[in-house]
C-alpha cells in the first residue's frame, strides 16, 4: 500500500498515525490511528482538528478498517461511530458516507481507494490554492493572517497558509503578522508554530495589534482561510475574520479569503444563510488547553462567543480558490455559480 | 483627619489602605499602604495601577509619612523612593513634585493638604467628565468600551467607565460590552468586575468581537480612555483603541474618548508626538497574573507588543473632557488649545 504523507498524519504503508495537535507548539507526539475508535476519539478530543483534515482521516481509518478481516457489520458500526465524532462537521459526514458508498459497491478495496483518492484531491486542492494565491504577493509584501488555514488542517499544504509559504517557497521575501485569534489561539499556537517550523519570517501579535500593523504600512495583504463561501462571495470563517476585512478596507489593504472548491455552498444565496454556532462562555473567561488551564474574568461574567463570522464579499479584494481567482466585482456579478454551478 | 474613600484607595481617618487590584476579580484583599517604601511597592508590582489613582496614591502616602516624626532628610528620601516606583508614570512624578514642594513651602500639614486637594480634584474632574459623557447616551443603547478607564483606576468614578455607570445610574438602559483588552486583560479582569460590582447589564467579549457586535446594530456608542490626547484631539491608549475606533467608523457607531483634561499635552501637536512603549514579549505569548501563568506559542515567536495606540482624531465623534464636549470639527478648529492655553 502506498505511503501517505503530510504534516498532521502518516500512513507508512502499514499504520496511521495523526499529530497531536493538542501539545502543539510545545511537543510533537504521534498517536496510533489503525482503529476507527480510535481515530474517533482523536477527532472528538482535537487531537485531529481541521475540516479537511478529520474528512481525510477518518475516511483513511476506515478503509484501513475495511481491509482488515472486518465483518460487513463491523464496519458500518464503525462508519458510524466515526460520524459522531463531530456531528456537525460536513466534511467528516461527507468522508464517512463516501467510503461506505465505496465499500458497498466495491469492497474493501474500494473503501481504501476513495480514501486515498480524498487525500489526493485534498493535496491538489491546497496545491492549487497555493499556486494561485502566491502569484498574487509581491516581493518584500508584509502578510497578515488569522486563525490557521494551514498545512495542519488539512493533508497538503493548506489553504490561506499554503499561499503564505509558496510565496515565501518561491523566493519571494514576505514578512507574516499571525494574530494570536482568540479565544481558541490558533494563530498563536498552531500558524506560529508552522511559520516557525517553515523557517517563514513572521512575528506574533495580538488581534488587537492588527490595526497598528496595518496603519504603520507593515500590512500589504491579508490571507484567510473560510469555512463555507456562499454564492454571493460573502464567507464564514473564524471569529475576527470580519474584523480584519474592515481594518483592512480601510487602510487599503488587499484581503483574500483562500478556500478549495469543495467550500463553496451555492445553496447558501449570501452570507445571511450561514449558521453560526456560539460556544461555551468559559472560553472566553479564561484560556484552556495542553499548556494548562487559568480563568482571568469573573466565573458569572455574561459572554458572547460566537465561533465565526461572516464577511461580506464587498471587502474582499479577490477570493482564491482551486480554479480560479475572482474579483469582488466578478463575485458580485455571480461568478462562483457560473464557474462551479455546471459542475455540481 | 477628613476620611477619603474610593473603590481603590481608603484612608480611615488614621490608616492608608489600597485594594490588591492583582488579585481582581476573585479577591478582594486591602492591603496596608501607611507607609512611603510599602506604598511604592504596591505601585511597582501593579497591586495599585491607573494614572491617577497612582499619583493621588503617592501623594497621600508622602504626606501622612511627613505627619509622622520624619525627619526632612527622610521625607526626601521617601519622595524619591516613590518617585522611582514607575519611572515612566508621569502622573506619579507631578504627584511626588508637588508634595515636595508643598512640604518644602508649608510643612508636614502642607504636604497632606496637598495630596487631599489632589485626591478631591481627581473625584470632581471624574464627576464632570462623567456628567457630560452621560448627557450623549440615550436610553437603551448599546455601549462599548475598551481596556479599564474606571473607578478603579482614579479615586473618582473613572474616565470612560465613570460615564457608562453614570448612565445607568441615571435610568438609562445600557448594555455595556467589555472588550477583554489583550495582553493585560483589563477589560476581562477590572472592568468586568466593577460593572458586575455596580449591577450594570453587560457582556464579556474577545477584541476580536467587536467588529461583530457592532455589525450586529448591537452598539451605538464606543466609549474609551485616554492616556494622553494632543493638541489636535490625536490620543494614545491601551493598544487596541485605534482599532475599536476604525470598525465604529465603519459602522457608524459614535466614538467618544474620555479624559481629564489634564491629561492633554498641549505641547504635543498631533498624535506622532506621542511615544510609544514597547513591551515583553512574553505578554503575548501567554498570560500571567494572580490567576496564575501559562505560555501558549512557541517560546522563540518573535512578537510586537506595543502598550498603546494613537486614534487620529478624525476618527473621533467628540471628546469628553471634563470642561467641555469637543466635536470632531471642533477639535480640528484648534478647540483644545482655545480652551484649555489660557489655563497652562
Amino acid at each position: 500500500m502506498r505511503p501517505l504523507d503530510s504534516l498532521g498524519l502518516r500512513f507508512d504503508g502499514r499504520r496511521l498515525t495523526v499529530l497531536d495537535q493538542r501539545l502543539l507548539p510545545d511537543e510533537e507526539r504521534w498517536l496510533d490511528a489503525d482503529d476507527p475508535a480510535r481515530m474517533a476519539a482523536h477527532i472528538r478530543c482535537l487531537s485531529v482538528r481541521g475540516a479537511p483534515l478529520i474528512g481525510v482521516a477518518a475516511g483513511l481509518a476506515l478503509g484501513l478498517f475495511a481491509r482488515t478481516d472486518a465483518s460487513a457489520d463491523a464496519f458500518e458500526a464503525a462508519a458510524a461511530h466515526l460520524r459522531a465524532a463531530r456531528p456537525t462537521a460536513v466534511n467528516l459526514m461527507h468522508a464517512v458516507d463516501r467510503g461506505v458508498a465505496a465499500y458497498r459497491a466495491s469492497g474493501p478495496d474500494g473503501a481504501w481507494a476513495e480514501a486515498v483518492a480524498r487525500f489526493d484531491e485534498d493535496v491538489a486542492l491546497c496545491d492549487a490554492m497555493a499556486t494561485r494565491g502566491a502569484a498574487l504577493v509581491a516581493d518584500g509584501e508584509g502578510l497578515l493572517t488569522h486563525c490557521n488555514a494551514g498545512a495542519l488542517a488539512t493533508v497538503g499544504v493548506g489553504s490561506a497558509l499554503g499561499v503564505i509559504t509558496r510565496a515565501w517557497a518561491d523566493g519571494k521575501r514576505v514578512h507574516v503578522f499571525v494574530d494570536e485569534t482568540r479565544p481558541l489561539l490558533q494563530g498563536a499556537r498552531l500558524t506560529a508554530w508552522e511559520l516557525r517550523r517553515g523557517g517563514v519570517p513572521h512575528t506574533l501579535i495580538t488581534d488587537s495589534m492588527a490595526a497598528v500593523v496595518m496603519r504603520e504600512g507593515r500590512v500589504q495583504r491579508v490571507f484567510v482561510g473560510a469555512d463555507r463561501v456562499a454564492a454571493n462571495g460573502d464567507f464564514a470563517n473564524k471569529i475576527g475574520t470580519y474584523g480584519v476585512a474592515v481594518l483592512a478596507h480601510h487602510h487599503r489593504v488587499a484581503f483574500h479569503p483562500v478556500a478549495a472548491s469543495t467550500t463553496v455552498d451555492l445553496a447558501a444565496p449570501d452570507g445571511a444563510h450561514i449558521p453560526i454556532e456560539e460556544r461555551d462562555g468559559a472560553e472566553v473567561r479564561g484560556v484552556a488547553g495542553s499548556f494548562g488551564r487559568v480563568r482571568w474574568s469573573p466565573e458569572a461574567s455574561p459572554v458572547y462567543n460566537p465561533a465565526f463570522d461572516v464577511t461580506p464579499a464587498s471587502l474582499v479584494t479577490s477570493l482564491v480558490i482551486d480554479r480560479a481567482v475572482l474579483t469582488r466585482d466578478e463575485l458580485a456579478a455571480g461568478a462562483l455559480p457560473k464557474l462551479l454551478g455546471a459542475a455540481r
